[in-house]
């Protein structure tokens, strides 16, 4: 018996940066967070503390503002992509680099100011090795909510369970979701609000008998929509809003008041895909 | 020399509240979390452990979901008004009802389908005792950013500064702004979007030497356009996006590729108010 | 009428300081977030962008790090004082100096190795203008749980009241403390060891009929035995765990299975004092 | 090509446990946050909102609350496999069930009195299916400084880098690790000190040419003392503190004097494994 070094990879994490693009007045701003991690011939750093292929995080970092300066960011699909591949392409140890970028939203108040946007994010991991790219794409934190339209019934009930039917009530989740692209060669921008669109109309559109229900149905409408994209993960927080119970003050509550609850919740996590997808390689992680 | 109880106060804290409003197809949502701080006789409560005139934080809970059932809740203001007011009304022992109440906004997506709308939250703070009630309405998170049209030069310098003239900076902050009202009877749905619009407008059409000057800027056209508005306070972290050094690199930076800092952030506070102002009384805390 | 600029100060928020004093094999850690916030001659900064009065927050960041390597970090207390004095004395604009603290504990594993000691942070805020220094030392997120010894009975009832009495309870709490010294000249160190002491004895020696009684002895017993303090205040969420009804499972609960809630909590806020403390002065904030 | 359903599963996230042992004067307390994600034939649930096979997760709580006052909990493992055999063994339709613990310290004040330990939290994973049944057991959020001892020199550099050699920086971690036991039958407890033990000693006793080769070492040395566990997982930021620059004030600064930063930050992962260690089976996720 031996202990071994298995899997690894190292990088910078969260870099923050923010990119003005300043041709005339009006201004553009793109905000990121981007993280880099690299993976190769890397034993001998772990077992002998030999740095001589370990390329510094903290290059890693001044990468992302250089290449910010010299390429612009147009999206954080394409400007992953130029990361990955040059970590790759430029250092003979390392052999596979992944790049995952989130992108803050701000809008639009004039030429050169903005408001933040909120909490949901855009993102988006590359992945590269020598003989290849994949790209997943997609949006986390959209918190969407239905009053109506949402019923639970029929379930399973075993001694443990107490939980009444309900017929009626709130449906609200935090939407994370990756979507995984059949090329690494796109209309990314296109492709990001195309699939936001069908997320987004596959939860106000469906009458959900469980979140499961919904998850499935949002993911079929992106997939039927969007043929540039083979598979969605999701990942929906049931964000439970329960009845309160008014009748010892005399009260009806006919889903009017409702107790938004933090902990726990209810996770919902899924997988829909075509049945003709090519391979993930290294598209997941 | 004797110890003694000094102020003191009690109450529930982050009530969080869902109310839906179903009058047909097209639902209302208001999405609140509430907090309760009530005063009085309760000196033997600390001193002997004596609860005879304590009203426990658990029916105070109570009380916002049974009023939310009975009243709704038309805005932040009313809402707290009327629950301040029933617990000064209603229990001999309590003097002083304060209620705050953080307001989480969503936006219609169809008749009862709705996106979180993102960090900003709508605030109110109101206060009673027998004498009369104090409002004071507000806004946090709000972020916005000008990519230019800020400097800061001519500023003292010590044995320790370092920082250099900044011509062309970029300005970003989070604003928290409370503003107190003249009376008690307001419009409080128009006032708060006139006030919202005025601070937004003083952010952007300000060309800022200072946060500072900022801070006064939209302090003075919020008050100059808000007769109900007798005095604002102002929290304005400056979230400070510094300039990459890309000189090593070979590169300009020609105030286009920034670090996003967290900490440390200046931090700006001032108050702008009318010097007619009617006494604050309890309104500030 | 005219629209005036009121209170305001400024100064830099949240500096990270970790002083290392190596004096031979055996090292020692200080792990300090350093606020300063200055006040005085600022209303031109505010009203005509003239910053000929403004030592910008770099600048004040740059002392906390200069002055820690020149005079070390020996209690939060102390360097605070020198912090808010140098401000005030080097800069005639600047009338007021607040200097806020929180230590971040470490436990010694060697004689250069640390570990991180938990949420609890100690705290202080020092005050200076032309006429002196105040001083206000804490501590905060210290989480303290008795899992007997309370109750709560004998409170008020109304229409909205559904709490059950409890004869015994967990209480639970995140003690924020916050405590004025009689002069700015005391054994920070010995000040501070005894007073959490003492808050801690309090919590849990006291057989609690509220979290009320439990706070004014918590403040009595300090007071009683640190006699350079002169008044205390304390914030206590009640961390609310609720006894899980296990009926429906054919189980019984004397009082062995809890859920333990986020929100919305209970808060007991209260001051306790010496009846001849001296003026408190700038002290609080 | 057809759209299909993927992997899936469900559960019940972060039930917040607090289990009293009262027997006698002297109470045990344990604490923990637990989730449960069930996997089986719930094809349909997704694709035709049917829910005869879907047991709520609402039930999977309650069984937590349940199990926990029938069983108690004596380690996170035990009560993991208790909990994960249970959905596995009386549900047909659930064929994989992976249960989650995350263990809150407390130490020991009195008999029946405690103070929160901190952030470092103790885990568990349990994923069971009808074949057999798979343990990780872990940490997280352990944080270690050394203050010397730690250098990083001789690296790669190209066109980007600018970080000098450290020929003497301080080395700090928050360390997330899990180990994955060579059988579902174990000294849960004993297990867990000794790797915590040797978890610690690999940081402070190893003199650290990178944190990768920290990682390594703190890996292999858990293993070697530990023959019951077969692999580890470490995830390592690396939280760096930054040399202050004193030169501008005329200060020199031996490695005394830092900004400790929180992002970005090196980002170390790495896997130490035997190499014969038996399949990892579903014990990873």
């Amino acid at each position: 018996m031996a202990i071994v070094l298995g899997d690894n990879q190292y990088g910078k994490a969260e870099t923050r940066l923010v990119r003005v693009v300043r041709d005339g007045e009006r201004h553009e701003l793109r905000d990121l967070t981007v993280s880099v991690a690299l993976a190769g011939d890397l034993a001998t750093a772990h077992t002998d503390g030999d740095n001589s292929r370990v390329l510094p995080t903290d290059t890693q970092k001044n990468t992302v503002y250089a290449f910010a300066s010299e390429y612009g960011v147009s999206t954080v699909e394409d400007f992953g992509l130029r990361l990955a591949r040059h970590f790759v392409n430029s250092q003979p140890s390392i052999h596979r680099a992944r790049v995952s970028l989130v992108e803050h939203g701000w809008q639009r108040l004039g030429p050169h100011s903005f408001a933040h946007a909120g909490a949901e994010t855009r993102t988006a991991t590359v992945t590269c090795d020598r003989s290849g790219a994949w790209v997943v794409s997609g949006l986390a934190d959209l918190v969407l909510l239905n009053s109506t339209g949402s019923e639970f019934v029929d379930f399973v009930t075993d001694r443990y369970t107490t939980l009444p039917e309900a017929t009626d009530r709130i449906l609200a989740t935090a939407i994370s979701a990756r979507w995984r692209h059949a090329s690494a060669d796109s209309d990314w921008e296109a492709s990001f609000h195309g699939a936001r669109e069908h997320l987004v109309a596959g939860f106000v559109d469906t009458y959900s008998r469980s979140l499961q229900e919904t998850l499935y149905a949002m993911g079929q409408r992106v997939l039927a929509h969007r043929p540039e994209l083979v598979e969605l993960r999701l990942s929906l927080p049931n964000k439970h809003h329960l009845l309160v119970d008014l009748a010892p003050f005399g009260l009806a509550n006919s889903n009017e008041v409702f107790v938004a609850t933090d902990r726990p919740y209810g996770l919902i996590e899924g997988t829909v895909a075509r049945d003709d997808a090519p391979p993930a390689g290294l598209a997941w992680w």
